[in-house]
């Protein structure tokens, strides 16, 4: 029998539904797996010590806070020093939007440096001697592990899906825009996107549909078989690409391996530039008054940005304007895209958190994606599968990531 | 002579440059101004006692700060009696961006409740019984009043250009996204953009180049006169128009009246939606804890926004990426747009900021928009005309609106 901490949110309702279950009760298995687990996986950078909830649609389901959007009652630290032991005044508009749909928070999820490249101290929960990914390091890690039902993540170029599939859980980045930003620690004005990470794709509808009210009711229910775009599926993803394909196929799927436009490609091309130059501007104050202690990775990083003519963003953001306004008809016939989460499986060490090759592109298109678990790799860790839906079609996205899922089970 | 408190930020640096005038000097001036209308105007939510700057192409410029933008050093209370008080730990990072370039911050200016619509105390310059508009009511008479050079403005309807008519004054609202927001009170994910106020198309030039490092060196030298589209000449503002336009076409202007299609018609139409149903989200900590603070007026505006279907907004928001993906065929062989700034002059009372009426079609556009000072009305107070450019064309768009600017002159 699945333990309490490792049941999924929608499972976890329906036992305190049909009485068999408690808040309290859940909130006790959780913290008993936390004291367990949490001194190797390291999922948090503040844990509540008393998580609570009111009535809603959420009662009994407990979420990661990416330490990047702000609490009331709890530090908010961006994983940087020049931010240690701020306390905001007010929830992140998300946070207040969870605990009013009756969330509990239990606890700040371990970020990289501002949601940047310099990482944590949190491990991957299939093997302490990889990186969970990043930047929403904890959130995933913690859903993995069975700390928390719902991680709320961030994503400006793969921090949401990159560590989904590493950790093996389901990363959801819903439409640019659907989760408003406001307390949020933003780095890319173009490109931030807050989203979540759970169990399943039944748990990312249902806290998508109790956040925003959006109806999302059983991701499960598809029509059809879709017709998928196969993209990116090269180098060292072709196999599991092709796997995935054939099991797709097999469940009534039409794939079509597609290469997307010029202009799209430009639009990629361009990312590293908005994403850089928006950072500097978004870290002027830290900049200003604490650049000491932005770490040398991050200052490095940024060099190149702070040295380069505006011209260079604008013609960047031109570019993601040309590539967002050519991608409906780049994949028009087609239901979905489906492509890599990451570039195999979580890599050696928990100096990085990988690379978000497969991330981007989605990003900047400011399209709904979603990753589930698509098996193991050589050395044991998960594999993930990407499934993209164009700007505005998040109910599809978690249909079809559910079809995929389910194709592959 | 023009006296000090009375040239523009170019002027001021012209005169520093030459040896004329100095810092200190300016910062005397601009107070001995507030010090004598203050009292009326009543453009500040906090007043700072010592303006100081750091050397910068923006030394000797003066900045007020619409009070939903942090500042590290004076209070942001956003309007509302729930943020009384308030101070922030770090600046907004449009305000770091400020005072990285040379910039004082001379206080935070009024904004209406959360810049929505219950007034501030604010009144106009050219005539204390009517409104200077709103949201960015105290940047815009700030500017006018001669009490800051530079006035951030942020516009989620109409809240940057139409105070900017009402106080005569030259109002710019960059592509959404040019000026970074953390930090900002967001009302709306899919709308807010951060702008400015100022006192010619030159200094709008100015403060924009220096915060972005974009080159908007002379927004004055056209390389010919404009094709312009003439959109919204109807009603109220029909005689100004026709006389905007025929001093464009004596300047050597083609202006052509243009009919939007109704795709970008109903992006219009999906416009109170995606406001009200966002601001009910970014408002959702404030609904948690202290909802008996919001003003009824606000309280009122959401309720409708509050009952809606989620369903009503991602269709709403569809209906803003289908107009923003029209508008560039639709004004395919113009230059730009020319169309009114507000619905005429500043309405008497300062217990309502005026309306949006053709200000909010372009905000959901994403699209840079400039007003122009065009003359009095019959009641004697300022008229503004409003010029109109494709996302991420900037610098046209000021060289356009400087462009008409002269040929109303």
């Amino acid at each position: 029998m699945t333990e309490i901490a490792d049941l999924t949110a929608t499972q976890t309702l329906a036992r305190i539904r049909g009485g068999t279950l408690t808040f309290e009760a859940v909130r006790e298995a959780l913290a008993a797996r936390i004291a367990g687990r949490e001194p190797v996986v390291r999922a948090f950078a503040h844990l509540n010590p008393a998580p609570a909830a009111t009535a809603g649609p959420l009662h009994g389901v407990f979420f990661g806070v990416k330490d990047v959007l702000d609490t009331a009652d709890q530090p908010s630290q961006y994983g940087s020093p020049i931010w240690a032991g701020w306390q905001p005044r007010a929830d992140a508009a998300c946070v207040a939007m969870a605990r009013g749909a009756g969330a509990a928070i239990m606890g700040k999820s371990v970020t990289t440096e501002f949601a940047t490249r310099f990482p944590g101290a949190t491990t991957n929960p299939h093997n302490p001697a990889h990186t969970p990914g990043g930047s929403s390091s904890g959130s995933a890690a913690g859903v993995a592990a069975g700390f928390f039902h719902i991680g709320f993540g961030t994503q400006t170029a793969g921090s949401i899906l990159r560590p989904a599939a590493y950790c093996g859980v389901v990363g959801f980045k819903p439409t640019y825009g659907t989760l408003p930003r406001g307390g949020m620690k933003v780095m890319s004005e173009s490109l931030d996107t807050i989203g979540i990470l759970a169990r399943s794709v039944a748990d990312c509808a249902l806290a998508m549909g109790a956040l925003t009210g959006a109806d999302h009711s059983d991701p499960g229910v598809a029509p059809r078989p879709p017709r998928l775009a196969l993209v990116g599926a090269t180098g060292d993803t072709a196999a599991l690409m092709h796997r995935v394909a054939d099991a797709c196929r097999a469940a009534g799927a039409e794939v079509v391996e597609l290469t997307l436009p010029p202009v799209i490609a430009a639009g990629l091309e361009a990312h590293p530039w908005v994403m850089n130059m928006e950072s500097v501007q978004a870290l002027a104050w830290e900049f200003l008054t604490a650049r000491d202690q932005l770490s040398p990775v991050l200052r490095e990083r940024l060099a190149e940005a702070q040295a380069a003519p505006a011209a260079r963003l604008a013609q960047a953001r031109a570019a993601f304007f040309a590539a967002q306004n050519a991608f409906p008809a780049a994949i028009e016939g087609f239901d979905a895209v489906l492509t890599p989460s990451a570039p195999g499986e979580a890599p050696a060490g928990i100096h990085a958190t990988g690379e978000p090759t497969f991330n981007s592109l989605w990003t900047l298109l400011h399209t709904p994606c979603i990753s589930v678990p698509a098996g193991q790799g050589p050395q044991g860790l998960p594999l993930g599968v990407q499934i993209v839906t164009p700007r505005g079609q998040d109910a599809a996205c978690l249909m079809w990531g559910e079809w995929v899922r389910r194709a592959l089970a």
